[in-house]
């Protein structure tokens, strides 16, 4: 028999999928579950970016170029000067989501046995693709009773190696919501610059942000253009998680001409969803308004409805919609098991992500959860009754 | 500054983008350039996969399976069984065109100073995967005056090492328009059980087969089942390369559960191009009669007016629609931007894509062209004419 790779064996599944046999099995036996483990969010795509498409006019569904086309990166270029972000369309490159953009960039910066160091707990994929490309991670502990706010600079610059090349964060933060101020953002710069470093920032997220607050972006800090990577997708801001496409932006220029070498092997992003990403473009404020009130609502919902519950701790989030929360048990990977396998109320359970999943310290996080409050008000109200009845009910 | 890997120093460009700022020049310059370098066919659409995307009810574009929409793979495996390919839909994984499937092969089988070995001259991008996933690539040398046929079991066996893991083939082949035999075929799969090795087929051109040849699966090898893996893409079979929707298939089920991994942590692939992918499957066998038709006719002209040249060799093609031609000068990269620069029949010149950038060998393939008649009968007459006339001009 031909061998997988050590590679291949050293893949981590995502915390989720493990418990995917799990739900399907319940669902089978007639239970109804209410998804509080995926980002998949239920709000509609833009009307304009569905429209794009089903009134498309293609004949020959041809290749577009392989870092997007003009059109869309033009559009897109005016869409972050908007935000504070001053680049062109040259500084973009559309990939296959933000997955594939991650991808290329710890390919462009990272061979292996190299280190990058992000901020923990952080999006369990981060791991995926550091093992993909043999990249260390090297985990900044952050804590839920800090709120998950950034350690200190000095407790950062003591995770520097030789070996590091970049810093990773994600902001607004999956999974914590963690929201980084503009002052965190200056430090990171500092230390970018000072080492010669990456600063990477998954931005996915940008526009959920709530209590007023406004996201400060690493490209909002001009002296740190050379060494600044932003990662973004159109998947969460217009609810199309499904068009694949997401982007890297840089201003520099050896950096880019790389990510394109990579982009170029690949030919190209899809060519529909490309369409309805430019279309997207075009969404009214008003969508954005009603969304993240909409958010806004389900979070306190969610944090209210948790905080009725004994004994846990939720780290509230500032923006995304995602939150951590610790709960009474020692392994949450049993708990989120248990609860599809052997526990309802009137036929409905919860499907949780454990949260050991996005630490990559052994040991930490057993007995925290990830929550996405992707479902409607109503939903979160029952499921989080069920979680507080569960906890009841469930023997460690 | 921060630094770039040195995986990314060594990723190669393709040998047509490296042309590509001259043929923009030279259409500023006001130059119509007949593209014999890339295969994008001009052939349109199947009207059924266009519709299905027009005709789309999709409200919230949500991700699909990562492996793929079941109701896709359960058809594909049907098309395969008309096929003389015997799957079901477990053993499909659907991914980002061929291009990502390749990726995703790679780096579950090869770690880094793993070997594939892979006859040349070979599809470019196969040295760009490997470059990404720090596999060497063993080339096995085919030559143009044997029509580039594969080596002798003998010459094959002696490329292999302790870390040789997988041959691949491309049937039919780009660059070469070459079509493996059954017993090619079975050659090669007694090499791969022999040496523990897997047998890797692109077979995105499977259906460009001509001369009433048949196609031979390397799949319907049925003992290698456990070594053997298909790639495939609805790209070219469709007209569809903009869709990215390929495939990988392979029996093997420790490969596809470590597949699976690379393909959860990148999500889904695109749910539009699905759609369109699916519908495809429903294409009348009358559109296939007519493109092969068309191929069939566009080879017999390119051919013919090929050898109406002096001092130029060809080898015909029997699938896929591109061939390799030897020319009368010394480098055809250097022919090639000279092309574009320097010359011109009433303002129309031709792009062609040198081979060098086919073989891994050095020094090999530098006075040879790859020619894709993806274009209409009328202008391949004149592409070959002005071809005739650059060569009597050009001075090496």
């Amino acid at each position: 028999m031909p061998t997988i790779s050590k590679k291949g064996q050293l893949m981590p599944q995502s915390p989720i999928r493990k418990l995917v046999p799990y739900a399907e099995d319940a669902i089978k036996r007639g239970k109804s579950i209410y998804h509080l483990n995926i980002g998949q969010p239920d709000i509609k795509t833009p009307q304009v970016a569905l429209d794009a498409v089903k009134n498309n006019t293609i004949e020959t569904l041809s290749y577009s170029r392989s870092q997007g086309s003009d059109e869309y990166r033009e559009k897109l270029a005016t869409y972050y000067k908007k935000h504070q972000i001053n680049i062109t369309l040259e500084d973009i490159i559309v990939t296959v989501g933000a997955s594939e953009a991650l991808q290329f960039l710890f390919s462009s910066i990272m061979d292996p046995g190299d280190e990058v160091i992000i901020p923990e707990p952080f999006y369990a994929n981060y791991t995926a693709f550091s093992t993909a490309s043999g990249v260390n991670v090297v985990p900044a502990i952050c804590d839920i009773d800090d709120n998950f706010a950034l350690p200190t600079i000095e407790a950062f610059e003591a995770l520097i190696t030789p070996n590091t090349k970049a810093i990773l964060i994600c902001n607004p933060g999956n999974p914590t919501g963690y929201l980084y101020s503009e002052e965190e953002i200056k430090k990171l710069a500092k230390i970018a610059i000072k080492h010669d470093l990456y600063l990477v920032a998954d931005e996915v997220y940008r526009e959920f942000v709530y209590d007023g607050a406004t996201h400060y972006s690493i490209l909002q800090e001009e002296n740190i253009s050379q060494n600044a990577v932003i990662i973004d997708s159109v998947s969460k801001r217009y609810s199309m998680c499904g068009a694949r496409v997401g982007c890297l932006i840089s201003k520099n220029k050896a950096l880019m001409q790389t990510v394109l070498k990579f982009a170029q092997a690949r030919l190209s992003p899809p060519t529909y969803a490309q369409l309805a990403s430019e279309a997207a473009l075009e969404t009214p404020q008003s969508y954005f308004d009603d969304v993240i009130e909409e958010y806004v609502e389900r979070r306190n919902t969610l944090i209210t409805e948790l905080q009725k519950i004994e004994n846990i701790k939720v780290a509230i989030p500032k923006g995304a919609f995602y939150c951590i929360v610790e709960l009474p048990v020692k392994n949450t990977d049993h708990f989120a098991q248990w609860l599809l396998e052997d526990f309802d109320i009137d036929g409905e359970t919860v499907m949780v992500a454990p949260a050991a999943g996005f630490y990559s310290t052994p040991g930490v996080g057993l007995n925290q959860i990830r929550i996405a409050y992707v479902l409607k008000k109503d939903s979160l109200i029952k499921a989080v009754n069920i979680l507080k009845q569960a906890l009841k009910a469930y023997k460690d």
